[in-house]
């Protein structure tokens, strides 16, 4: 294993001091930021983060701010997803298309007012696409990066981790909503949302000044909670089929190849600059889609590179995440299946490192 | 150290297989692409570039095409450098700015026709801003990532060991100039450039199949010449004063904060979106500007991330790169000084993670 050269350019994060001190081991770099990977092991972390609260460095989902007249109307020039009906205080999932209907990006939107939006980004420099948009279709909008740092609180204990930070109140918070909780002052949005299925919370860090006293807060009110630094997890997050963009689909995909059709409304998303191109795979359907997969045998190597997926002779696919999961006792696997061969249970080949496995296609993910 | 935890996200190359097989021992990410950053030890393979030749996978210097009756037009938007007088086959190294003047990255433009280019991109997703653009002002022009990866051959001996395998021709090849060769019955660009101060070419490697069939080709030809894997190297970069973009700057930079100046004909470059912004700063100079700094005394942690410059107790800059020098005998650095501050000569401090060193503004690079 070859280890991470470390330069401003791999940029730190308001936590990284305490992610550091909690003994980090692995990185991965996402939006030119540092994002923890590992900090016992994958499958220690998984065990713990099922079973406690953990405290996650996502500052690398990096906001793109939206402020001005225009600002609703840029945003669903951005998205084939109506968003008519999205209050203030709402957050949804957005497939972000180019005008071809490629996948630019999926992050979750979130609504703070009506002429004020944050998107909350995968990994590519959204950025510069929506200031590229706004800049050549002349719209009455700020856009940028602010010094916005979201925090997660992920695992079956985070309810009560955070209510003692925050109060009782923020149990209310319901999923894909958030609310403003004040800390030191300084009033923070927190949503009920997460790249888990462990249940918990993201909050929106405005200011690195409060970082870490925020990180050192949650450690000291959780001791007893087994509260630990954590990180988006490889098995506990194909298990929950929660997608990667660049891993599990780039910008090659439409959103409906994703499996992310309903969360399209093509033909009432009047103004999204894909539209017309997505019209017509909105009403026939793909030819291709994400499916999970079971992978037979003992744990595969790690998938560092997409791995062909073969029926017949024939190349109908490619597994991009796997892992072996201990709870599911099979290589739980996302990849991409043409048409003939999606069905659940259709048995299936997959090139790996190590040869040729057998695979199925199920007909849901591990939840 | 931590290491690094790949995943498809973070893109291999096509010579990633031979990067692996020469035992590289660190990576860092670029472009969302895997980037060696050592192999023997960042001052061995330091060594090693200034006496004999290395064989760089920089094929995260990923191109952007613009294609069309357009791409002309829409190329000088990008940038404030008046691109009239350039011919095809030339390079130009261009700073890209967006609306505010804040530069976006600093490429090399190839002109490869009046109506095709190729934008060798340094570290952010500059398609993005380029299609947006060209979307928003309804452009005539195709922007898309070509499967082109530069592969780069520097040191003392790079000409000897191009003329083995694409023969002499490839000596006449001129500073920032390209021409065509072939290998394997593929027309080749190969453009005497690259990101280092000891000479040689960039070979942009159009088709990934030929990727691995090239790199042998190489080291196969250059065995004698002591040929090696290499890559970008800290030292040598920072002595010959190769800016890194996310390093030494960020998009809250201007090109003249950079030193660029050079490069920007601001009145004449019209039509280029930072036009306005930058005509001010062009006429009556920066306020802050990157300089050469040597800090004091024996070798200094590495930087990964700013280090303030005082001076009379007032923040007067930051260092954002820096290495010891073997040959300099000294901790050779970049860093952005305010003007006050900035003449040759003029004693600084700056505070490393060991405390407080002496430095000084140096008139030029170690070159």
């Amino acid at each position: 294993m070859a280890q991470i050269s470390l330069s401003r350019r791999l940029r730190r994060t308001p936590f990284s001091d305490g992610v550091e001190a909690a003994g980090v081991k692995g990185y991965t770099v996402y939006n030119r930021m540092l994002l923890p990977t590992v900090f016992e092991s994958v499958e220690a972390d998984y065990r713990h983060l099922k079973s406690h609260v953990q405290v996650w460095d996502v500052s690398c989902e990096r906001q793109v701010e939206l402020r001005g007249p225009d600002a609703a109307r840029l945003m669903q020039m951005l998205t084939p997803r109506d968003l008519r009906g999205m209050l203030p205080g709402q957050c949804f999932y957005v497939p972000i298309v180019d005008e071809t209907g490629g996948m630019l990006n999926d992050p979750v939107a979130v609504k703070l007012s009506e002429d004020r939006w944050w998107i909350s980004i995968a990994d590519s420099d959204l950025l510069l696409w929506v200031k590229g948009i706004a800049n050549g279709y002349r719209l009455d909008v700020l856009v940028d990066e602010p010094d916005v740092s979201p925090l997660a609180i992920q695992g079956p204990k985070a309810d009560d981790l955070l209510a003692r930070v925050f109060g009782d109140r923020v149990r209310d918070v319901r999923f894909f909503k958030f609310d403003k909780f004040e800390f030191e002052g300084r009033e923070l949005a927190i949503a009920r949302s997460g790249y888990s299925k462990q249940g918990g919370f993201e909050i929106y860090v405005e200011g690195s000044d409060i970082g870490m006293p925020l990180w050192n807060a949650l450690f000291a009110a959780g001791e007893d909670l087994h509260v630990r630094a954590g990180c988006p997890n490889l098995i506990e997050r194909i298990e929950g089929g929660l997608l990667s963009y660049g891993n599990d689909m780039t910008d090659d995909n439409t959103p409906h190849e994703c499996g992310l059709g309903k969360f399209c409304n093509t033909h009432t998303a009047i103004g999204c600059i894909g539209r017309d191109a997505l019209l017509r795979v909105a009403k026939e359907g793909p030819v291709q889609q994400i499916r999970p997969i079971s992978i037979d045998g003992d744990a595969v190597p790690p998938c560092d590179r997409p791995w062909s997926v073969v029926a017949g002779g024939k190349r109908i696919g490619q597994i991009t995440s796997t892992a072996w999961s201990p709870d599911f006792n099979t290589n739980v696997s996302i990849g991409m299946v043409k048409l003939s061969h999606w069905e659940p249970g259709t048995r299936i080949e997959v090139e790996t490192p190590d040869g040729m496995r057998g695979a199925t296609v199920r007909d849901k993910f591990w939840i």
